[in-house]
Formats: structure tokens, C-alpha cells, sequence
């Protein structure tokens, strides 16, 4: 019933059995965020830590909501306000959040590694909740969850990613989880922004975006972090637009069903069009579902045992 | 039972039975703050959302505190943490909160018309938790509930307020509260800060103080914000005392049962001498009833059927 | 049962059987936080409020996982959000927040008095959580219930605090406390460091490391404050290490059975090695115990009646 690892530091080398365990037990948490009465008993005097080393409102709020809903005691620590700045060691915080008897740690870290890191030297369960450029598990989960929702499996089909790949953990953990569940995942972006041996991983390389999308039943936009200009890695907002961007003409190439996804915020008018982004109903499916997964997550790394939904 | 919006976006164009009705049900929702078991189940299970883009503890202690005490799941987003750096459009944020199934958005927004801009366009609730320089309907709530409380009722009294008029969103919600409840309303200010037109909204228009507070049933002071004088609107701190401050001589000048009210927090020595702040029981009274108005405000909005008040 | 004052202000002046009582309370509520729901119903509807004038995590944390944990609702207020910055005084931010009928306020601030400041002025019961130079009470509290825990006893022991004395709320806090409880306490630091009349209330004073460590049954470092150099309190990190900070020779100089002991965050290198460090248990033990003590603490300033632990 509970999952393999104590943690949940990245989809590589997850089980399709564990991923599939996860999508299942989702599905069931779904319900509760649409009831009247939002929240189950689960978790009650559980205690739950979201450590947020990188601001991130909608990642924060998202497991804020999944900890409340499921009756955990969630407190909220910024590096704003931590000791951090008092140049404490990552790990010497990690030990004290847990003295204070901690079930669940959420992190979020500008560093990759960080919360495989602190997950080997503590006893409670870690939660990567976005680490460096390596992986952000929840958020593949959660579009994993929307896509197999949306078309009523995952296997066999063709998803591309498009943007910076290279820095982008989304990108990272969703080839990783796409392809374990059977889908073809095309990535496609400036050469720039795709790390070398993306391919070996399971992903087909792509640098055109007309051609990426034909005929594909997903599409995945990353949001172009614009502060990358400066680094030389894109020659201007407008003319990413034209090559990288969606618009209708581009979404026609894919399959008739396609779904267009994104996982917020949204650069309207970069990497997404605004008829885009207003036509597909998905992006804020993707929202809602991030709470359900993440509740599922959380109720099954703490045994799972108790289907109190 | 219910109120005749989804929203509580303003009080302008509110019927006089729909603002009795909120401050009968604040009297009830009073009580429980009193109690040794400060808190009902009223809102179990549902979500609240403080969204504040303009800082302000006093105002999201009052409606985070409500709405615990009804039981709810209450989430703090404010900006400085907000993906609004990011550069996400007001609505794009908001449709992201509301996917994560959230039932009442409490909106704090410098543009005049941000919670009215989503109310239109979101399923939840918003109330409006100030915006710019037009309303501030809670604010109006609690003055009116605490006037009628102390002195039994609205209808028939000369309430004036002294101050920057036209900056202030608590004197626009309080002329239009006021007036619909039979009250008689001054505005009093220098006339840099008395907006056109305030007089055909129903308030009668005063430069003289000492005139204004003639035989008042009720002072109401508006705190100076300071950064006014760079802009020219008053000359200096000291002038702006003694022609626009209130003093034990002006407090005499009003009806002998007069209250003097402010909305806090207070500039002691410029609006307000510390000896009437002071002496006056009602500046405190606003903030607990405050808590009364938001519970009433945010019971209303969920449906307002069970009564387990 | 409950204590003799409505507050916790500072360990000076307080009864040996009133410190007695709430190291025994601590004990039964350190068992809480061990169990699977670690949540009791003692101060279900009671309201806490975390008004901190100055940021630590730390000390946050602790106490809102305190309060949560006796399922009281718990506000965090913090100056960065707060309206001091609006220039409204210590007391009118208090009152106000009194007014929404909280039970407790816990105080940190940067001036030494503050908190008693409030507390002959407001009905709420004041904790303080460090007040300038002056104390810091539950810290001081924790210290002693490790100490008492790992050591059997308090009575007779020789405690010997190394440091910054003459800046440190817990070194003070500790000397109150523990010279009440019968121990025997050195102090030792750089001369610049030890304030005139330590000994005067109880404590011996050393200016050689090696000397007062000297037997002891615990050794309790305090944090250095890097800024400390600029005001040129000690010359340098470096030679301070030498002159006060903990190694493993220096251990081997106290008793056997010696614990060490540090209220975090531990510059790793300067007051204490890293091999100290992480050879000793307590100072994740002293975290531990620190929620207890503060659940403690408010149950008791509550009333104290209701043993539902």
C-alpha cells in the first residue's frame, strides 16, 4: 500500500507501479476538494513542514491547501524569515525542524540534490518540491494525473515539451515519468536550452517547433524564464515567440484532440498565445489536480493505511 | 437568508435591509469571540484565501482570525511572496487559486476595481478587502455595527469624518453605508482632499473643523498618511494638526453622547491627540467588531443556512 | 495548578516550585509530540498570536507548532508585514490585536522591557520570546528541562555558560534560573563580553576557557554575533575560536558524563567544532524538549486546569 521509499525526491527510477499507485490514490482525492466539506481526517496531528528556500506562491499554496485538506498541521518557513541568513547549514536546519517532530518536509531548493540530501539524513519523510534544474516529481505527477484524465490513458502516446529544457526540472521529471508510463516524449527548444543526453534519457530531439507538434496529442509549454536573455541563451522575447511560441496555427498541426498544457505562470504572448491559453481548459485542471496529487503523495508516505476518503 | 450577491465587492447601491441583515448576524457571530471556545464549525472544510497585494496586518489578522473561528482552512498570499513578480496577470492568479477549489477570495489591491475585475470573471466569493481609493466595505460595516451597538441606532445621526476624503476607501463605503441607513453625513478636510462631486453621493461638505463637529453624534477620524505632503496636498504635519486634528476643545464642540471613531492605525499628535484617542473605548471596540462583521460577511456569502451560531 | 502570574515575562524572581511545575507539565506534554496524532484538544478556540519584532524561524516555529498542537489557533504577525512601519506604537499595535480577543501574545522584540511593557497593560497573557538584552524565558525553561532530563537532577550540578554574557537573553535567563534550582553556574567569556554585576546574581566568573570548563556537568555555548567584530567587541573569529570556542580537547576537561549544550544556530568553527557537535545529542534534544516547554507554558498560563494531556 505505502510507497517503496520513505521520500519522494524524483520520478527516475520510479516503478510504473508506483507512479500508476500515485495517478490511483489521486483519482480518490480528487473528490474531497469538491466536496462541500473539503477535508478528510488523514492526517490529523500529522505535521507537516513546507520549507521553501525558493519563493513559489502556487507550489507553496498548492501543498499548503493538500496538508490543511487532509487535517495535518502545515507550517509555512521562508528563507525570508530563516535562520539561513544567520548562516546555518541546510542540514543544521533540516535536524532542527525535525527535533520538533516533523512527519512530512516539503523542500524547495535553489541547489539540485538538496532534498535527496537532507532525505538521507532524516528520518521524516522529504517531499521534493522543486530542487535546481533537476527535478520537481509533484508537477509531473500532476500532469501525468490531467493527462491520463483528459485522455483516458498515458501509453503509447506522443507528448512534446517545449521551452528551455535544459533548465526546467518540470521537463526533467515528465520525461522521465512519460516515458516509464509509455508515451513518446518529444523535446524541442533552442539548441541552447537542450542539455546534451536529454535523448538518452528517452526523449527524441526536436529544434523545430512546426514539426515537434505534428500530430501530437499533447502539448507541454514551459514558461521561458526571461532572465535567460541576458545569459545570450535566446536573442530576444519576439523572436523565441515566433519559433517557440503556440499559437492556433501551430496547435492545428498536432492531433484534433490535442491538449495544451502549461504549468504556470504563463508568459502570455511568449511561449503561450492568449487565445491559447484561453481556449484550453486544461491549465487549471492541471491547478486543481496539483492538490489532489499532492495529497495523495502525502497520505502515502505516511503509511497509507487509513482510507478515511 | 443568503445575501442577494455571490460578492462583497462594495457598499454602494447595497439595500439598507441586506447591511441590517449583516450587522444583526455580526451581533450573533460577536458573541463567540466572547466565549471561553472562541469558535464554530460553521465553515469546516471550506477555503479561505487572504490574496493582499497592498501589505496590511491589521485587516488579514481580522479576516484570517475570522474565519478560524468559523472553522475554515484560511491560506495567506501576499505580494511580496506572490508570483506577481513574476509578472502573471491579476486574473491569471486568481483562476489559479480558484482551481485549487477555493471558496471565498479576500482581495486587497491598490487599482480601484480589482475585486470587482475578478468577481465577475471567478465562481468564489471575493470580498474586498480595500481597493485603491474607492471601497472598503468591511471597514464600513464594522463603524456602522459599532455605531448602532453604542449609541442604538443609524438612522438620524450627524456622522462626520474628518480628513483625506478622497484618498480614503473607509469614507467612501462609510457616506454610502451610512447614508442608506438614514444617517446624516459631513465630509470635513482640506479642500486638496475633498474629491468633486463627494456632496452628490449624499455627504454634506465642510473646510472648518470646528463647524464640522458641531452637535455631531459621531467623529470619525481618517489617519494622514504622511507621504501626502510630498505630493503637495497638505502644507505640513503641524498645520494639518490644528486645523484638521482632533482635540478635547473640537470633542467638546460636538453633541455631549458624541463618539469619536478611527479606523487605526492611529498618527498620535496629527489626526489625533493622544488624550481623545485615549479616552474614547470605540477606537477598540471597531477592531473586535471587526472580527463580528468579517465572520457575519464571509457565513453570508457560504449560503448562511446553518445557523450554529 | 496554574501559575502565579497571567505572564511569562522572565525566569528572575520566579519560585523554584513554579519552575518545578512547569518542567513537570513539560514532561507530560514532551509525550505528545511522540505519539501518531500529536494533537491535543487542551486550548481548542483559544486564539495565540506570534507578534515577533524580530525574525527567528527558530523560536516561530516552535511556538506555533506549540500552539497548533494544543489545537489553538495560532496568527503569525511579523514587522516586515506589520503596521510599525506606519509609526504606530508598540502599545496600540498591541491593544489592537487584543482586541480581536486573543488569548495569548507572544512577544520577541529588540528592546529589553517590552514585553512587560504590555503585559501590566493588556488582559491577554503575555509570553516573552526575547526581549533585547534581558531574557528569554521559555529558552532558559528548555535548557533546564534537558538538563534535569539527561542529568536526573538540577540541584548541585555546575553549569558553565561560554560566551557573548553581557548580549545574551539566555545566558541571563539561564543564570535566573538554574542559580533558583540550586546549580552552580560559571560564566566565561572575553572581558568586552561579560557585563559588570554578573556576579551579583549568582554567577562565577571565568575569563579562561579552560579554567571553567574545569569539572563541569554541562557546558552551554552561546552563539557569536559575527556583527559583534564591526562594534570591536572580540578581534577576531579566529582567535576567538581559540580563546572560547568548544573542542574536543576542551570537553575532556569537564566531567565524564559532561553534556554540551547550544541554543542554535550553531556557528559551526567559531564557538563550537563541528566534531562537538555532532558528538552531542542534546542540542537536537533541547529542540525537542522546546516544543514541550512552550506547550507547557501556555496550558498553563490558560488555566491549566483541564489535564487532558
Amino acid at each position: 500500500m505505502a510507497l517503496s521509499s520513505k521520500d519522494l525526491l524524483g520520478i527516475k527510477g520510479m516503478a510504473s507501479e508506483e507512479i500508476r499507485q500515485i495517478l490511483d490514490t489521486a483519482a480518490t482525492f480528487k473528490d474531497v476538494s469538491e466536496r462541500d466539506i473539503k477535508k478528510v481526517p488523514t492526517l490529523r496531528g500529522k505535521t507537516v513542514i513546507n520549507l521553501f528556500y525558493e519563493a513559489s506562491t502556487r507550489t507553496r499554496t498548492s501543498f499548503e491547501l493538500a496538508g490543511k485538506r487532509l487535517s495535518a498541521d502545515v507550517i509555512n518557513i521562508s528563507t525570508s524569515t530563516s535562520s539561513v541568513v544567520k548562516g546555518e547549514t541546510l542540514l543544521d536546519t533540516a535536524r532542527n525542524i525535525e527535533a520538533m517532530k516533523c512527519d512530512i518536509i516539503i523542500v524547495r531548493h535553489s541547489c539540485s540534490g538538496a532534498p535527496e540530501y537532507l532525505s538521507t539524513r532524516l528520518k521524516s519523510s522529504v517531499i521534493n518540491a522543486g530542487d535546481g534544474f533537476h527535478e520537481h516529481p509533484t508537477q509531473a505527477l500532476l500532469d501525468m494525473f490531467t493527462i491520463r484524465e483528459m485522455l483516458g490513458r498515458l501509453e503509447g502516446l506522443t507528448v512534446v515539451i517545449v521551452g528551455d529544457i535544459a533548465h526546467s526540472r518540470v521537463a526533467r521529471s515528465n520525461v522521465y515519468g512519460l516515458t516509464a508510463m509509455g508515451a513518446k516524449v518529444r523535446v524541442c527548444g533552442p539548441p541552447t536550452m537542450l542539455p546534451p543526453g536529454i535523448d538518452r534519457i528517452g526523449a527524441e530531439v526536436h529544434y523545430d517547433t512546426d514539426e515537434a507538434v505534428e500530430g501530437a496529442d499533447v502539448i507541454m509549454m514551459l514558461r521561458l524564464q526571461l532572465e535567460r536573455q541576458a545569459a545570450g541563451l535566446f536573442p530576444g522575447v519576439r523572436e523565441y515567440a515566433r519559433l517557440y511560441g503556440l499559437n492556433q496555427v501551430r496547435v492545428a498541426r498536432a492531433a484534433k484532440h490535442v491538449m495544451v498544457m502549461h504549468p504556470g505562470p504563463m508568459n502570455r504572448g511568449v511561449e503561450i498565445s492568449s487565445e491559447v491559453a484561453d481556449s484550453t481548459p486544461v491549465i487549471l485542471e492541471q491547478v486543481t489536480n496539483g492538490v489532489a496529487v499532492r495529497m495523495a503523495v502525502m497520505f502515502l508516505l505516511s503509511g497509507g493505511s487509513k482510507t478515511e476518503t
